[in-house]
């Protein structure tokens, strides 16, 4: 996948026994909604708010449409799981991000996740709203700035 | 706890390895989350809706007041948990439901529930309507028909 | 996506308000745990045995290395989310499988999930053992049989 | 329920879009598992480690055998939830936590949790290991210290 920008947001995960299966480590199933929860975290780092807020207080939805992710080391409680989150793209009405699942600095999970842009009340595709739009493009790959 | 009425409604459940925590056994985060989607599959079999359904179609909501729980057993994949749920008393504006969870015709967990009714979109309690008392009166365990 | 077979497995789940956010849809991050739940359940009907009693009885893990999800219509509680689920490719140590999740006929996801065959306790990859392979050979695609 | 002690521990929990059901507050179902998440991290505080590392480092498990929790007011991603835990009483084999869940200075939840001390790997009833009587004795309500 894409290199990393050397600036980027980390959001770190407690994980505990309660997020391990059998084999002690954490179950897959669990995994996605981490990432997901280090997403929410990016929003809420750059653009103040995060999905519950968009959503209900400025009127934008981000559901997903495609995910993907590649296992690549067992996750455990012995360290924090630290998910680094960059956005790759931004299209028309879509936003891909990147989430890296690093502990004890060895890669755990790299993914990709896309988003559309909705108009949340009407459930409408719609581009990002300027105010995302500017929070986002400083931070893309190809802007120079990241 | 009470004693469970003869006839009752069992809603069974498929317990998984991601269920499980490193002790083999279901970790116990999960077993209230259990317990209510079987309230959940009682309301489906006894007013024809779940909590879904009741909320945005019915205007009613019953969000919990308070639960309690013993466990009993522990919960492993090995067999269905099978969850005995019945109303244990109507109240003005609530309702307390039991749930037993069994596996293998062991006693994993009793469990005490209680909800208020509210109107959903004004958040405010109110009585059960009529069409949900007539669901629940002739259930209660001291109607004589349970 | 490859075609899905004619024959082939469907483990309904029951979606309820509590798998939904405030969109009133089930959350992402609550789906690919479905589709873990469908393909465990998959090896329950066609082994015999799910993933707990693979890795505990029979020594055999089969750790997630990648997922894919494309996400086609909302998921809600107003159906039964059906999960088609079947093998797709059966590498030397890996096996990859499709899950369709849909309701009500329309399509909300499709999925593709690869597994490696692991001895549990050593967490070594390993070839299917003949047990499984026995069972997974004549419902692959080209095996002309599925 | 008993009063809190001056001192005490304070764990931070993230609530997110995904946390929430279609009332737009945290789903009850979830709630459980957040008061258990506060008191592994109140092990991780005090004792220097949280259940896992207990279990698989120390022998030394902690099930539960029964929790209750009182609902007070509704849980949004708004606020931090912070949740305020800590030892009420200490049996012969058993250790009660109580677990107050706070958001912007409102009482959201009041909870009280036994669990057992087991032998681990024998899953047998014990008394707590003198390391974790020790930490636990200078917190208790009637040690004086607390």
């Amino acid at each position: 996948m894409t290199a990393r920008p050397k600036q980027l947001f980390i959001h770190p995960i407690r994980i505990t026994w309660g997020d391990c299966d059998p084999a002690k480590i954490a179950y897959t199933g669990n995994i996605p909604g981490w990432a997901l929860d280090a997403i929410n975290a990016w929003w809420e780092e750059h653009l103040g708010e995060g999905w519950y807020q968009m959503e209900l207080d400025l009127n934008v939805g981000t559901p997903f449409v495609r995910l993907e992710m590649d296992f690549r080391s067992p996750i455990t409680p012995r360290h924090r799981l630290l998910c680094h989150v960059w956005p790759e793209r931004l299209g028309k009405t879509s936003i891909t991000f990147r989430v890296d699942g690093e502990q004890d600095d060895t890669l755990c999970f790299e993914g990709r996740f896309t988003c559309v842009f909705i108009e949340a009340r009407a459930f409408r595709k719609q581009p990002p709203p300027k105010q995302i739009r500017d929070v986002l493009l400083p931070l893309l790959p190809d802007s120079g700035q990241s």
